[in-house]
């Protein structure tokens, strides 16, 4: 850093060659604020992809990696090695990447979830604490700005006490058994192999979850879940309803489905309280409906006039031109890039960063998860979820 | 009958007089289709506003009474008698009211829920086998035309096999204290004196429930309900969350609430089946979204081409002219009307009133508050409806 | 009346016989707020028809009348004949049809536009004017509640002083040739004989040049009009494009169509100020979205706390239960009674029937009318509208 | 270029420093797909914001101009001189720049409107010829997945013969004078010297003129315009309402405001044909509703299966996560790029250019206005435009 001039950060990436879908998001969400320059990856466990994506992205060769393994201790050993390694490929690898990579001293943003089980999160967790690097888990709907002014709203105590949650995520995409064919995404996010023991409930009911608690600060006490796997011969759930209990009474309801045809990605919240309510959705980002009680529905819209300085940091155009996902995903990139900016200056985490998803909302995910795991195989029986760290 | 014109049917009713809502909707349903004229009534439990209430809507004075039993009595001697009552009081004086005019012979439309127990509602559903009379009970959302026509796809296998039922009812208007004022709708449906054990429960889940197996045709094998009171002194559910099985195999969730605040009446029901689905909302009740698998949603507006002769039946005027509430419930009053014209001929039941809830649908919902507040009072624990005859 | 209760108005209808749309909407409209009886009609030019539809309508023999003219005479003869006289044939035949009455001393409810030409309609307003009768015009949409209330808030200065308003009104319905066939509706709408020389701007363009005039309070000052025939062999207009000049300086578009696929009755209105603005749209009748000047947008619901008593006063159940197109013209014949009333008791005109539309109205359409037709005739020269009395 | 893959471009840049909004637009579109990388910069024209700003953009200093002039001789001179500039001044100095770069023989993309008059831009038009150099002009709207569906469509004679075609652009920004206080935006875009002789229709009425032609691949014929500039002392109109006549019979309606309170960017297109019509609304890019005459609408939604390769190919993301107006921008670039790199290796134009707003959508864009601003200084006559070479 040079009068105040921050230089880019070097990133590495696992996993998102060619055929992957996140991996671009990454990439994409990395570049938008020009923040990061990717300078090296293992793209792919198949070899001759991970070269050839590799030279698609501009990467140098003596840095492009056919495994994991190699990278982390190539990139760690370099004197421009990479500051901090993305993980995007499918959950079951995540645990072991992450370890690789952080025992080598270098920080890791992971896409979500965490991993397959509270106990490898924690055991992610601990070399966390003990190297005390940075970890951010892409939980990216919390880097909407309407989002941000949700939280801020209910935090200000808008709302009063909050009484309800309803948030859901329902998509269509695997109303058939597309993972009969081709389709490399639903493979292996149908494979308990490759995706851990939940299907919908990992892939989207822990955003659903998290971005309810992120919106409210409150946090899950117990679920009673019902769950399904309605596609003949699916190995994992595909749809899933449940009751929630939240600490200090708020009650609520969260649906995931993979089979709700008529939805893309159908992801919604609502939060009503004792003096107002909000809903956001996601097909409509920018937008945020407030109502005070007894008032009419008031339609904020990112940018306006009124709207706290959280929404204002995430946002970066004029309203009325919409920002969607990406830009979104890029408010997390762009938060950890304060963070790892302040980690290699030897800073305190700076505020920007403080809404920053992290290692406590991985092992909040996997709490959750094993939560809804146990309360379905009890009959729906309210299951308490496991404390975490952090 | 001459020439083929039907007389007007002659209606009597109890309840409904100054300050009560739904007695005005049952008169205007009756009058909108010019079926039926209002010739008697005991609309109050207060001699004097009944009396001035029955003045002001033009009853003669001599069939202006001041109780019902009176009514019944002196209605059943008449030559020219009604022919049938409508019950629009509070649901805890339901049973004895439909029971005094049944056993007078007189055919009744019942304001739902139909009692305060199963117990009560099968003491009814024997007279009304005993007397073979036609019975009525408004649920009246069934009535609007795109509710229809969601009925007729879903019967006619478009949806395919249904997997998923999503059907909410929130309110805003019992956010606060209401009974504390004013407000006798609140003081009554607050009141387990009036309403019978369940609050919330009562009063729309039961609108809810019934539309899900309307529309679906699926009937509902158990549930697991988590219910709240969550203003301070309320004596009944003001919220309550449920997770649903049909039988078959179909799933479902289920919420209402009086505290939502945002929502007016927010009754919204939507169906996923493995081959389509649909959405219907009551803020916009001429419309209804049909998704095929894997194709666009379509927006089907009642009075539309396409349409089935379901939906054309319940229709009045030209697509793009809203109707709304009040022409829905007058189409159980006109599809009644068919009903009581065929009894009174002695014909059996015509094929325009083949979709008019009555009893069972009263005993299914009493069966439906009674499983719920049994799995409430059990932690959720998933609990079978008690079957109903009919 | 006795007791201030008053009798219910006896109602005589021209036109409205099997296969009209408009008739039944007028006696459901009389019928839905109890204060008419239909006991009079010359329901169709087809002797048989009349004679039969008015069999069908509860109506007496010795009332049931072939010819308009009989009627008026008959009707002006009995003592108890009809106290107001609903008009609701095709444009053509509503000026001999009015005046008919008017001379016969009996009020005239008709169905808009007044007449086929100004001339003709400053011809009835001289009978009402000369025999001080009430003259109602059935500009059903501003009986609206949220309407009402888009008006008084306009009125009260809420938007400041008005800048643009825009307007439209489009319908899919005649996209193609429906007159070649068997639908008598678009038959005399398209025929200049029946429907005067006005086509799509005559049938909707004055309903919403009227709106815009209601909710604003401003007076059309001059028009630049572009019509077009797009069906092949049409003879009026089905598209017209309009600029609008107000008096006072507020600029505006206007809108009319009936080859517009996709809308069924797409009526729209939008106000915009100098402090606020207002948007209301007809397939969501119960909504009314107002902006202040840097501002969220606002979404007002007919029922809810914090609306005028002009939306009160046209409200008839709660929040949330959608009313409509009936209602809306329930509205009109609801304050027509109030006025009736007050002409037969020789009293004022009563607050309530403030809002009516009556022959003002009639001859701003008819001026409205031809300073569309004549700017068109100009190659769009803007045109002012001729000055009407009132 | 080696083994297929493509080198980044070299992307320099005039106007866009610190205060600007376009110049940020511009670059994460062109970073957004990883296909330029911006190494030169005159920023500003107060040379110290110009160096900071080239600073903060990580620009070489040597790279870093105070002076266009003195950027495009320079850049023409190196070896590793810019492949081509972005130019995203105020409109008035869009063609001294052009010009200057051009005669360097650089290629332009350029922001909208093209300049300030159709002569100038018939002499840039000329130097583009001569030197037979890429023109990019960012309509960046046209870049819209959906938008290129819906132009695909009518292309494909979906809707049938174009009827109508309703377009508007209202904003909320300029309702007061912002440019009396510190809104640099304001200012420059309500100075004639700086935004040249139309202000709402320079500045958002070409983007509605051009999206429209765009998606319908009509020539707008005549307009009949009425302007007004609402606000006290503003120097150019905020609010144009206008009728248009295209070529081949199609009729229209345009819109555009700065005044719309309750607008953020409100762009709407409607097309209305004889089989068919279409709408698509900013507020929700990745929506377009298309209704097939007598049908009921569908809501395309991006990423569906179903819709053409146009919209595939300007597509990021699966359906459901929304993408926005910087994607779109960023399609123009990445566009862009292809035409560049073609260009560069002296290649015809690629097919994926084909779409790409350039030099001859500038011209009518002028022609445009200047039919806009004559008609209204006419008094709304009908005036044709100028036709344009290309």
């Amino acid at each position: 850093m040079t009068n105040g001039i921050r230089r880019r950060l070097r990133l590495g990436m696992v996993g998102g060659g060619a055929g992957s879908f996140i991996g671009g998001v990454h990439r994409i969400a990395a570049r938008l604020d020009d923040q990061y320059e990717l300078v090296a990856g293992a793209l792919s466990s198949d070899p001759a992809r991970a070269l050839q994506s590799a030279a698609e992205l501009h990467i140098a060769p003596d840095r492009a990696y056919t495994a994991f393994e190699a990278m982390a201790a190539a990139e760690a050993a370099r004197p421009d090695g990479i500051d901090v390694v993305a993980i995007v490929t499918p959950n079951g690898s995540h645990a072991a990447i992450c370890m690789a990579f952080l025992r080598a001293g270098i920080a890791v943003i992971c896409d979500k979830p965490l991993t397959t089980s509270l106990q490898s999160g924690l055991e992610i967790a601990a070399i966390v604490q003990d190297r005390r690097l940075p970890f951010i888990l892409t939980h990216n709907y919390s880097g909407y700005p309407m989002i941000r002014e949700a939280r801020a709203r209910v935090a200000a105590g808008e709302l009063g006490a909050i009484r309800v949650v309803q948030v859901e995520y329902p998509q269509e995409w695997l109303a058939e058994a597309a993972e009969a064919g081709a389709n490399k995404q639903a493979a292996w996010r149908t494979d308990p192999a490759r995706s851990g023991p939940a299907g919908s409930v990992g892939d989207i009911g822990t955003h659903a979850h998290h971005l309810a608690g992120f919106v409210t600060g409150l946090e899950l006490e117990s679920v009673s879940a019902d769950l399904s796997s309605f596609v003949p011969g699916r190995r994992l759930d595909d749809d899933a309803r449940m009751l929630l209990r939240y600490r200090g009474g708020a009650r609520g309801m969260l649906w995931c489905s993979q089979v709700a045809i008529g939805h893309d990605n159908g992801l919604r919240l609502r939060v009503y309280g004792e003096r107002g309510a909000l809903q956001w959705v996601q097909a409509e980002p920018d937008t945020l409906h407030v109502t005070p009680l007894g008032q009419p529905t008031q339609r904020l819209r990112r940018g306006m006039p009124g709207l706290g300085r959280e929404a204002a940091a995430a946002t970066r155009i004029p309203a009325g031109h919409p920002e969607g996902y990406l830009e979104a995903f890029a408010q997390i990139y762009r938060e950890a890039a304060h963070l790892l900016h302040a980690h290699l200056a030897a800073e305190r985490m700076p505020m920007e960063a403080a809404l920053l998803p992290g290692m406590k909302d991985g092992l909040q995910g996997m709490a959750f998860i094993e939560a809804v795991l146990q309360s379905h195989a009890q009959d729906g029986r309210w299951t308490a979820l496991q404390p975490v760290p952090g």
